[in-house]
């Protein structure tokens, strides 16, 4: 694994890519922090299925935290952006479940994410360390949350027990021992409703809050996402 | 109409009783202001079932409320506190119901709410209002909030299409057309979590917020009162 490139991309914020490689898979990371060097909190980004590990929000999600001296992670999932063999969109389950497990399902992908942090942690050490991912990016962050004990706070959402590893999250939700927030749009088109109260319900720690607004699938509210924010930056270490 | 008494019953905090005569019934009330005078704003305290105007958690929410420099009003609910006939516990639901139905069911309790707020905004002027009010807060807090336009947020939550005026909560829900945040006890053991969701979802405003937390209808964490606070101190006018 190694540095890729290094370059500011904007005044504040400095952006590096990576690579590790896992189960002679090569997945591509990106790492953002503060040019001033002051970041003594990380927070792991997932992003959502169809997107990727710079996709706008994801960026977005990287600045408002590096504003507040918390460096951030993004690795792309199986499936998606550099690791993509196939466009789809958000209605084809098929070629999504097939992106899925294109990377050895849920064993391959908490691979994917223990490498990676292990590598952050190589260079930076470690620190007080959170998940921040909606809808596929709940996939990968449930069960990394589950099973990592380097993650102690988790922003999660917009996913239930549904899709291609609806029975790892059932499994693995009683074992979220940390601290979530999880969020859930009331009139969600591609996630039942019900399936997302029902994760909410079953993950194991007593310090979990459910925010929940109108909306579909991919309308949080401005509001929301800053409180996500908000709420790492309060309770992150 | 009248005040009753006036004395200060802590150092920033002024507390006022009044009584306002509505349909041959005397509801009294209580209203409290910063010493100082300086309060721009008001909100309406409903409080919850078995308890009163005065119960603990009303002051504490009184004097959270005025040392943000908001004002708050609080009556007693149809046959609860003075205006009580019979004493009894939340499991006595029997007794509730002859309780609610005392003060004339939900339009006089609406009246009461009328009356009381007509008697402080003729002392006071018109000011922006606001509503907090948890489970039988709810059941006064919606339909006031749904038919009275001078409210314009509310916190409402632990109530659902449930109870004694469950059909006027269900006919007033889609009338609610301020910001609301809804709060819903997850392993509420008094008004069931499905009639919660329902009564939320219910709401006719676009701007809606629910927030879950894990334990009893009674146990609402300390951070989600603390934030309920916050959020009407954003948004009040």
């Amino acid at each position: 694994m190694s540095w890729n490139n290094k370059n500011a991309t904007q005044d504040a914020i400095e952006e590096q890519g990576f690579q590790v490689k896992v189960n002679n898979q090569t997945v591509p990371g990106v790492y953002w922090t503060p040019v001033d060097g002051n970041h003594k909190r990380l927070v792991l980004l997932g992003h959502g299925g169809t997107t990727h590990k710079k996709t706008e929000y994801i960026e977005f999600m990287a600045s408002m935290l590096v504003a507040r001296g918390i460096a951030a992670m993004a690795i792309d999932g199986p499936g998606h952006g550099e690791r993509a063999s196939e466009n789809f969109t958000e209605e084809d389950t098929d070629a999504f479940s097939r992106a899925w497990q294109s990377g050895g399902g849920t064993d391959g992908m908490l691979a994917d994410w223990r490498a990676a942090l292990d590598f952050i942690e190589g260079e930076e050490g470690p620190r007080p360390t959170g998940w921040w991912g909606l809808s596929m990016g709940t996939m990968m962050g449930l069960p990394v949350t589950a099973t990592d004990d380097r993650i102690s706070i988790a922003l999660l959402g917009l996913m239930g027990t549904w899709g291609p590893n609806k029975e790892d999250l059932a499994r693995l939700a009683p074992e979220v021992t940390c601290p979530v927030r999880f969020l859930v749009q009331w009139d969600d088109e591609i996630v039942p409703r019900d399936a997302c109260l029902e994760l909410y319900g079953a993950l194991g720690t007593g310090k979990k809050t459910l925010h929940a607004n109108p909306g579909k699938h991919a309308a949080v509210p401005r509001f929301e996402v800053q409180g996500s924010v908000d709420y790492l930056d309060r309770y992150l270490g």
